[in-house]
């Protein structure tokens, strides 16, 4: 089974254990030679897949109980195999999902670490600087580099940890793995979205 | 007495009670006609302001202990006249400095409101939202601009708040009274650096 996850920078693909990305411009010159399931959230590629009848769009077969408007296919994707927890998917922007009995109870959404970043350089050259990523939240920064690494991943670490109570949480994306090691309970699954496609593929599809 | 606070986008003055703002482009074309006393953080203004002897730098007058490594001087001005706060400056980008008596004990910085509405922009148009301004902290939010204006509005809330425990909160910036209205106990203070240049213009000038 061939899934692809489509976002906004990236298409990973994953073939069984295998796991690949590539950049958007590459997946535009992208042929498939057997199906894919996909999801995608990017306006631009939407075209290019109904081209295609080897292109599955998964999105119509999450059954997802929610009352949230345009969740994000692939938030849902993410939340689709929790029955209790909070979802943090950390990638260009960083999304959180509350999922409690399998309803979906709301979300938010912050701007991924590097779009924090890329927005200091964008303020003032000044703010240009690399995170701090062993930045202590025990003591007030002294210096700019840690001012600002304590203001984005305290700032994180705070409304991720406001919102679980106490809830697992799931943490996966780019940058998921670096926020999951703030909490002591936290675990990290770089395949959270396809496992939720997969679940949706294997309820809705004869393979 | 004339005061200026020059910052990355716009130059505000003050004229003893006369307050009166322009952007970097105009303050540009400005000649001064009397002595104005200011503070600049902008790097691309520092040979003009060197090059006519009405402008008085007043960066060096401020005696302001801090260990913080080149703190921004619109930052110890905001903390000048505060022997004991949370001095918060909301503007391009929000400057969080915790003092205690009259000791700075550090400080932090996130985006400012606007810059993280052009970030999430920059992520993906499906999240090109007007903030929603009067957001419930209390419930998960079940739209875009809901899960937008939570992230951003309860992350920079948590985050003061947790600097603050029980210290006065002191606002001051573009969207510091907005932030303000968040807390119980806030102080909004429009003029707030400049009643710290003031300060400092008192103890080293004779006017």
């Amino acid at each position: 089974m061939l899934l692809c996850d489509i976002g906004n920078t990236t298409a990973s693909f994953l073939n069984d254990q295998k796991f690949q990305s590539m950049n958007i411009e590459h997946f535009l010159q992208y042929e498939p030679t057997e199906k894919v399931y996909y999801i995608n959230v990017n306006p631009n590629l939407e075209e290019k897949l109904r081209q295609n009848s080897l292109y599955i769009n998964l999105a119509p077969y999450f059954n997802f109980d929610t009352i949230y408007k345009n969740l994000g296919i692939d938030r849902i994707a993410a939340c689709y195999t929790i029955e209790d927890g909070v979802v943090v998917d950390a990638g260009s922007a960083i999304t959180v999902d509350i999922v409690s009995n399998s309803i979906h109870l709301g979300g938010f959404i912050l701007p991924g670490i590097e779009n924090y970043k890329k927005s200091f350089i964008n303020i003032s050259s000044r703010l240009k600087c690399e995170f701090n990523t062993q930045i202590s939240f025990d003591a007030f920064p002294q210096k700019t580099a840690d001012a600002l690494s304590y203001g984005v991943f305290k700032s994180i670490y705070l409304l991720i940890k406001d919102s679980a109570y106490n809830k697992k949480l799931y943490f996966t994306g780019g940058d998921g793995q670096f926020l999951a090691n703030f909490f002591d309970y936290a675990i990290y699954d770089k395949f959270l979205i396809f496992r939720g496609m997969k679940k949706a593929v294997c309820e809705n599809f004869k393979l």
